[in-house]
């Protein structure tokens, strides 16, 4: 029986399109900028994203440190908010490599108040006072909710008002823009610079890349080698990840309908918790509103072949991608079913 | 006409008895362990801290960020109010010094929700996480309120169970006792380590303390040298800030009794809002209800020979301390009383 | 006609073996421990090097970096030569990311002087010193010469007699275990941890190796993630890196062999200053002994097919690896003899 | 018995003029800027030093890193010499502050090679390298050399040449100052900034002063806040300063007569080995020609209320200052005698 992993969309495998892409690649040092993939995939994301230039970076922490480092000097602050990725998942290397300060706002749900951000802003005139050196915002969210266009917008008028520069950690800008029905770049125009992740729903085996104004990108370019993201004949990465931004990135509609289909279905049992407006990309959050036996509920997921992880403060999370077809959705709800009631 | 200034308790001037004491102190090079003054402050500031072991530093910020380098590892998570110093009022300092990720946490005027803190902490098992390194309080707070010692329980317990040291920015921790008519260590009881400025209400020209665990102070003492804080013949400063603890602290009550007086006298006016509650220490926050004549106010109180700073946001702060008398408070009324109506 | 690139070893394309096998990768979600080819790879690594555990990193700069944050705490410091990669080609890295303090020493042609090092050596007792946290040597040298075991020997005795832990930059370890005669681990038996590329001569598209003690490379794994080093499917490269160590390493004395041709063809030019002694591994490092028209030299290797970097500081380096044969050195020579006479 | 501290300069008590000036001092809030004993302070420290504008800052280790924080960014390169202060006594500061990387020279005692410097200055062009942000000197060097002013105006003209910034370390510049006959500000025309020390051989209890261009002062004055050093009614530092900075400033001739003449004895017992040439300030180094009973020195100089170091790998530092007086150095001679023969 196939196995299913729901874990995370970043267990994908790489399509077999991919593979051979791999295999076929042509590469170079792309240090000495001598790898025409790289420079096709770093071209090809620029323009997807409206941006002026792309790097291509080993992952999406690399990508949202990486800009951080750039954007700011040491000692500025940064206001991100409190659930981001940024602050909950990498690490503590905001104040390691960047050596900033974090404004960690509370979000409803991953979106931040306008208000909130322009009341945090500073200007570092005032000797005891840091600079406000850049806004992280995340979309879509790390949490599955995509981040409404209006509150872009708005904390982007703030942001440019002020003259701060506004980062996304865009890892699934890709699933925003289809649950939004928009091309990406109507997103990420209300960003100065953005990370998205061609693994994760992409599929794509390694890879992640930066965008942003021409300056900034040479000089992330320099910091990236600095960081230890100088590489070689990377395009064997790039050219799966082209794949992923040109193809993958049209498909993603069906994992959300895969994610909407099982969530559909979990609404329908007594036993569990679920709110069907939460489920927007590719991720199903949900909670049994009784006690269950966590040990049983995932010796039956095994027997089923079927990965998950566990629940964590009683919520659970199953993420779709392209090895979930709708066909397997039944499984899945099956184990579910047992425990639910 | 003396002059009055009420811009902050940072401006107070070292009484007479402290401008003595510096001339005929006894001294020594305390980089060598050699200045008998220092060492008999360190030891009398450790017993009235309730801690074992206490460290002469040149600044409250010094102390503060001394505490947070000593205490962390590059990459831990701080978690310390929005509107604390720390976040405020240095510079960003945690991030260049310390290396440290804050997580800040939005304050009920300067009290943490010790349930949010709970929240916040993480042991840093998963690759993923940083580790909560340390909770910073402040009491009293920078805004003029006292924290309450439940407050300060609640959270030292959860602290205490999660194994998270806590520190305390105490710049004014004996206005906080004189408020709650405790002694420091009935405070400073929930906290690991406690930074106290000598200076500000205490009037001591240069100084402040950090206190807390032998083996914590003896890393301090070895950072402080880092830092550029390792000091010579100290003791000149020493010797006013051992009046600054053992007299000056005597005598706060007074400078809270002017600051009541004075709040008393604004809530008469009119044209003033201002909360009596708020008035813990030696702090008066106030604020017109109609637009004023900024300006005018300034040139005002400049005509009356009185310093203070311009409302920011629409509040004014007044701050009293040795040097403002009762007497004198009549005279800050009525300039205030022609604006306000 | 074929082109020839003798700019570096690092410009080596992947070899069809290693394109079938990044197509044909059993890959998993290596942040889950989910890939058995990236696994394999480590596992083999450390076998090869003598060491307990190894892990994949994506490139040379990432794996020194990362051990010397995971060997130092910051304001450690590190003794290493002057002319090394850390210093000279990783763009300050030790300072941003370690934040250590690096004591350059001059080196004889990449060996450092033992007793020179134990000179160095602190052990941060005094309050006005730091600790030495690590000592960093490289071998094959960048320059292209090997550190003789012996040497070695010299400076791990000393260490370990001071209880200072050794890092081997070892990007062509085996180039020198090629050198020597000897297996990597009779050379990686002088450091605690090791790193080596998998790229460069051994034709890898991307990735190196960080092998040392068990509790290390677990350090090593956690703050890897924080530097943006945590990668999915990256068994893609693990595989091609598993070629790159079994079968790669074992045909690296055919490069010197065609250093040591080029470098004879060369001595026997009158115009040519080289010194056979030298040319150790795949790198030949020769000048002009007159002044020469260098356009006129790069236009004619360009005419000839031939990519080389031009001369720095009067010396030129050519640099052989896996595509460039036997029977490519006489265009090579031809091209030199125009100028050389 | 009047006891004799020769340990260090740093041990020097300060005069009753000092201790009057303290008492008497004008003090205001330096961080508001209101007080007038420091800006008078600063004024003239600044003239002295022939530049622009100068501030207070703690300590000597504080002035310097605070130079090294403001001169560079993070990952600069600094040139400095292996045996300076910087690199031995300031406890890894620079990596830890500043974030920089050390390069770090081999001296002839003290004396940096013009040659060597331009050797080591890079621009940071390549995508590879750091940039050389600072070249540190030091004046007199704490080996208590002088180092001559042809070789500060070489490295000086690189330095400009290349337009690398030149920080002097003049903890001692004026004991440099008065032995090459010549006005501080000779010595410093060599150089972008300055630290020079108020306590040392000039005898204030606490405080450095750090002079340079208008715009680097005041971007350092707000860095100063960052790393805690800014103080408040320190005026109380700066009165003895200014004693430090006139008075002190001119009886070091004293001081350097005093080693001259305890040398001189030295250099008459058999059994002591001392380079007259290299006692050019108020440092007497030498060692014994034969093993001596360590604990027994020490014992005699106890004896003879005599404090001092004990030797460091077989060499004696004897420091005069000016509480050491010519018909003291009898006493101390006496005691070396007996271990001398």
């Amino acid at each position: 029986m196939k196995t299913l992993d729901l874990r995370s969309d970043t267990v994908t495998q790489p399509t077999n399109e991919m593979r051979q892409a791999m295999a076929n690649a042509i590469v170079g040092d792309d240090v000495y900028g001598d790898d025409p993939t790289v420079i096709e995939l770093e071209t090809q994301a620029a323009a997807r994203l409206g941006k002026e230039a792309a790097l291509f970076v080993p992952s999406g922490t690399f990508g949202n440190q990486l800009a951080i480092l750039t954007h700011c000097q040491r000692g500025d602050e940064v206001i991100v908010g409190d659930d981001s990725h940024i602050v909950w998942h990498e690490a503590g290397a905001a104040a390691v490599i960047g050596g900033v300060q974090l404004r960690t706002l509370e979000s409803d749900q991953g979106r931040l108040n306008p208000q909130a951000i322009k009341a945090k802003i500073r200007h570092g005139i005032d000797i005891h006072e840091p600079k406000t050196g850049l806004i992280c915002l995340e979309n879509a969210h790390s949490n599955g909710r995509v981040i409404p266009l209006q509150n872009m917008q708005d904390i982007w008028a703030i942001a440019q008002a002020q003259q701060v520069p506004v980062h996304l950690d865009g890892a699934r800008v890709f699933n925003a823009a289809t649950h939004l029905g928009v091309n990406a770049k109507e997103i990420t125009q209300y960003c100065d610079t953005v990370m998205c992740c061609l693994s994760k729903g992409l599929a794509a085996p390694v890879g992640s890349i930066l965008a942003g104004p021409a300056d900034f990108i040479a000089r992330a370019r320099k910091l990236r080698k600095m960081l230890g993201g100088g590489l070689r004949q990377v395009g064997v990465l790039a050219a799966p990840g082209l794949i992923a931004l040109n193809t993958m990135t049209m498909r993603l509609g069906e994992d959300h309908a895969h994610a909407q289909q099982l969530a559909l279905a979990l609404s329908q049992m007594d036993g569990i918790d679920i709110d069907l407006a939460s489920v927007q990309i590719n991720m199903v959050w949900f909670r049994f509103r009784h006690e269950i036996d966590v040990a049983a509920l995932m010796s039956a997921f095994a027997a089923a072949h079927i990965k998950v992880n566990p629940p964590e403060n009683g919520w659970m999370r199953l993420v779709t991608h392209w090895q979930i077809e709708s066909t397997d959705l039944v499984r899945i709800s099956a184990v579910l079913r047992q425990f639910a009631g």
